[in-house]
């Protein structure tokens, strides 16, 4: 069962990440004791979703804590090691929250960075738990109680976070109110997060969905197919703009178009009062070779070069509704997250 | 070279096909000999790409005369092969045209069939070179001659025609005039037509370009990285809807949201007057088994069921520009190509 799903999980002396390269071929953990393997794994995307990082951040500061009593490290080279966690991904924000959360506790020794780091697991998932309920509850005041099409982006379910999910715990919310008629799951290019993650954690809670081409959102949501579309974020700056996986803000632009909700679930962790608008949130360019190859054959001519943004911005303006597990935040209409 | 090209060729007793379906890791060719062949090409997408539909329609009328004697059909038999060829893809108007145009030679007998199959080649391959010219034209008048960043969605190049290409040949008009910086080209989910063939028509003539997954196109035209947009189209409504490849109208409402001009290229025979607008258009829904797996690996879960809609339609307010062989239409701005 997918609530039993823990994608990140501290098992005593290690970290064990499920592989979310492999899905949905293969099911398989990744066990990390270094933090090398931890850089790597995260840099692979074996583990990703910015809540996970997060968990996966503060987790990552007791493994170098580990490897540094193991080699010998001082001080500086144990907190170089962190640092090189930290920087592995630049987007989401909860990487290095995750990390910041848990140093304090750092001079108290291993086991109160590991009940922190725990604490913070735990309350992502009640935190999930809340979303999912206000996302729904807001939704529902809107449409009415009736079986909704709901469309999303990229993964956002317990392979994403601590577990649950953010949209996709609107997604499970809804469903498990009786309101959910089928999910549109982008397939989510390059890295195929929405074909094999979304779809393999909706096929296990036997949620109905339909998988479909990023490029056929628009016209899904254009033809009246869909009545919410719900996905996730990296960061939110102050103002509302939100970095999410690449094609979220085409998401956007359709649901504008055609007057529906278009709304972003994610914890307030998730959002960086530091960071004016969206035009500060750095963002990752991966190797064009992800455009370029699938599974090892090549799908461009030799010579070609991929252009690889990981993720894109959605301006303020564009964000009916900000779900967070405190909340509502009606950010098109002028609300903003900054208090 | 491209300008040698030649998706669609009659090569005496039969039509010689680029097979697409192999690029770009193979070039090779499959001549069509009989009706059967030629359906299950046309719906394989071994020939794809409205222009080049239509000439493959036309010649597919020949093939059908030559078949109907060689195998001793009556003219009901012979038409119901003609009618297959018609209908083996729905969205494309050209592919009916083509045929429209030869089937009052056909008893005129073969010779005159071929010869006017070849007049609508040729005619096409002008029409193109006009289309390119018109395009740069009106583009270059607004933006002023400087290199231009360029976006294109699927292949409208030599391979989409019978030669040169219509968006294409506006992309390679601008590049003779020294007027092309880079070509950001979407890749075009699910069946790659922009990684796999506009990126190798861009490598075989040596235009710079960058192929990007369809989720990228919104951003990279909000972030400021495209100075216009052009795509070809498959069907276009009286009132200047526009059926084009899936992905077209999210890169169209991008494009509207920056103030970037979003321009359709086509033949005058793309433009359909008995369709009053985009919601007559027939959209083609292949099968989703497209989107849910890549060279025989399936990349979603068992059970998963792919929404697979091959083309989408843009509305004419969002068509900046309309360029066909005869000049430039503004159709958003009401000029419609409704004389």
């Amino acid at each position: 069962m997918v609530n039993e799903l823990r994608a990140v999980e501290w098992v005593g002396d290690g970290l064990r990440l499920i592989d979310q390269t492999v899905l949905p071929g293969r099911f398989e953990h990744l066990d990390v004791r270094d933090t090398g393997t931890l850089v790597d794994a995260i840099r692979r995307l074996v583990v990703r979703g910015a809540p996970a990082l997060g968990v996966a951040g503060a987790f990552g500061v007791v493994i170098a804590m580990i490897e540094a009593e193991r080699q010998g490290w001082d001080d500086a080279e144990r907190d170089a090691a962190v640092e090189r966690i930290r920087t592995a991904r630049p987007t989401a924000v909860n990487l290095a929250a995750g990390i910041d959360r848990v140093v304090p506790f750092v001079p108290k020794g291993v086991e109160a960075v590991v009940a922190e780091a725990q604490k913070l697991l735990d309350e992502d998932v009640l935190g999930n738990r809340a979303i999912g309920k206000a996302g729904a509850d807001w939704i529902l005041a809107r449409a009415g109680k009736r079986p909704l099409r709901v469309l999303t982006h990229c993964n956002t379910g317990a392979l994403a976070t601590a577990g649950w999910g953010t949209a996709f715990g609107v997604i499970r919310e809804l469903s498990e109110l009786g309101a959910l008629e089928v999910v549109y799951a982008d397939e989510t290019r390059p890295l195929l997060q929405g074909s094999r993650l979304t779809a393999w954690e909706l096929e296990q809670v036997g949620i109905p969905y339909l998988v479909q081409a990023d490029g056929a959102a628009a016209s899904t949501i254009l033809r009246g197919l869909v009545d919410v579309a719900i996905i996730g974020a990296d960061r939110i700056a102050a103002n509302g703009d939100t970095a999410n996986k690449i094609g979220s803000v085409g998401v956007a632009l359709a649901c504008a178009d055609a007057g529906i909700p278009f709304m972003v679930a994610a914890p307030w962790s998730t959002i960086d009062l530091s960071t004016p608008s969206g035009a500060g949130i750095p963002i990752e360019e991966r190797p064009g070779d992800e455009v370029l190859a699938w599974a090892g054959n090549p799908v461009a001519p030799e010579g070609a070069r991929g252009f690889n943004p990981a993720f894109d911005v959605v301006p303020a303006r564009l964000v009916t509704a900000l779900v967070t597990e405190t909340g509502v935040l009606e950010v098109s209409e002028g609300v903003t997250p900054r208090d």
